[in-house]
């Protein structure tokens, strides 16, 4: 029987099997949302409880791609099972770099590791809602940690890298990276930060900014979240120096936050959110069927006209979304 | 009787009269979404129709903001009563620059002129809310043309600069803007292209640049939205040079889209975008109502002890948007 014939329960059986294609078909059913993605879904809920989710993001150039690859790399060596999942700006224009990024991490990746690149545009109801049903399976089959790569520019990417067990931010010198970071909102998400390219000039320069960022924002209860002050680790993803390092400190991040009941916590706010971000999609939804609906044409028509005004016409249409 | 205990339609009155700290302070009424602000938008929606909406948009260091004050100025001495709605980044890091330039704007204004700096964080609702409802009152108190300036970064910056009648992108040598441009989106909005800093070497390799791209979105349909070319024009807001030929460019853009029926429908389609985003955020006011009824907390405790999926505890929630 063909893998594309197989029932739902017994492709998702072979996927927590070890079966890599059944796996891939799997996700594919998420990234489309389509109608087998609540069932996979809720076949996966169950399972999904116990990996290390690491969330790894920074500025464009800062080579966390690499960074991600020597990560990988090593926990083959440790004899972890991991899983990456890349998401990748959809701009064709930087669609062939990045790609050049994906081989190289296949090489150095162990046979065990699951790659898995995703585009952020083309998911029905976006990115939000692919990636925490991506992570669901990969956890329910066993990869474990799941590493996120998400470039650390729009919001949702931020927010992605954010929903995480451990937030690793990349900077890098000669970007001005702790004023990006802070500017993008990276510095508030990390819980971890790694200077790649420590070998380069100004890295120690970047070290300290981010120190007195840090030593600012404890200052003001910034990263009372956790409790715990972010690691700045150096890196050189070239050579893949600092990554066992890296791995540690992500290890070190994990159990404390399992000891203070912090990892519990947030998964319970990734499901809420993720709840959260359907609910909003069906709103909006619902918002666009009321705004076509033949009963408030009439309603339009005056606000173009100017005897209504906007506010009015919407304060009234929204009764209905009671 | 104090400015401050003045009923709302005497305020308006005196604002539409000429009145500029009553003009003043209704805009603070829309900015806040305070009790006031439909009350206003009621008086002002009707008399908002006629002004000339002018978006102007560029990456940061396209001297958009200089060009923006030549082109205030040049209103001043051809007699119009113009204002200028300038939206900054809320960022305190580049605060200080941004207000630089508000500095030199009012230098260079006619005393007729209204300048008004809107943060873009700390509306309710958000800027896609406040943008409409200050340029209405503007357009009602008879100021015309309503220039918006944003930086065109994030996407509510460019969606701002979007909905205008003429939306203007800056272009600038030696940032590789054309990419930029491309990258963010404001190629498909611009109804004119400025290059500014055209004393430079490279503007007119911007100018082929950017000729290169509407030749391609030409022929593959892109700008039929207006049936017009947008127009490229060479400025140098340092000196003034170009500013009289960008106004005729876009008095040129107005006439066109007067004649071919399109000015209506774009103030057509942007009231019902404000009614649209005005309806999403009275959606997810009741989306966040329902999470936290006492009725779903049992639910979303099961999605926690993973009983439940997230897709299907949020379909069992949406129920009630209906």
């Amino acid at each position: 029987m063909s893998i594309r014939d197989l029932p739902i329960p017994d492709l998702f059986e072979r996927a927590v099997e070890g079966d890599r294609r059944a796996l891939g078909r799997l996700l594919t059913h998420i990234e489309r949302e389509n109608e087998h993605a609540a069932p996979i879904a809720e076949l996966a809920h169950p399972l999904a409880g116990t990996g290390h989710v690491v969330g790894i993001t920074g500025a464009p150039g800062s080579g966390k791609s690499t960074l991600t690859g020597q990560l990988v790399k090593l926990l083959g060596e440790l004899g972890l099972r991991a899983a990456v999942l890349a998401v990748d700006p959809s701009s064709p224009l930087t669609g062939g770099a990045i790609l050049g990024d994906r081989v190289r991490m296949e090489d150095v990746a162990s046979p065990e590791t699951f790659i898995r690149s995703m585009a952020t545009r083309g998911h029905q109801g976006g990115l939000a809602l692919a990636v925490p049903g991506v992570v669901r399976v990969l956890n329910a089959c066993g990869y474990n940690p799941v590493l996120i790569e998400t470039v650390g520019v729009g919001q949702v990417e931020v927010d992605v890298a954010g929903t995480a067990d451990t937030t690793v931010v990349v900077a890098t010198p000669g970007m001005g990276d702790g004023v990006q970071a802070n500017k993008a909102g990276l510095l508030e998400l990390a819980d971890l930060f790694v200077v790649n390219k420590a070998d380069r000039p100004g890295a120690n320069d970047v070290r300290r900014d981010l120190d007195l960022m840090l030593d600012l924002s404890h200052a003001t209860g910034q990263d009372q979240r956790t409790g715990l002050r972010p690691e700045i680790i150096m890196t050189s993803a070239l050579t893949g120096e600092g990554a066992p390092e890296m791995w540690e400190a992500i290890e070190r991040h994990r159990a404390a936050i399992t000891a203070n009941g912090q990892l519990e916590q947030r998964r319970r706010d990734r499901d809420v959110v993720e709840v959260r971000n359907r609910l909003l999609v069906a709103a909006e939804r619902r918002v666009d069927e009321l705004l076509s609906a033949e009963s408030h044409a009439d309603l339009l028509d005056r606000v173009a006209a100017r005897s209504v005004a906007p506010a009015t016409a919407s304060s009234e249409i929204a009764q209905q979304l009671h």
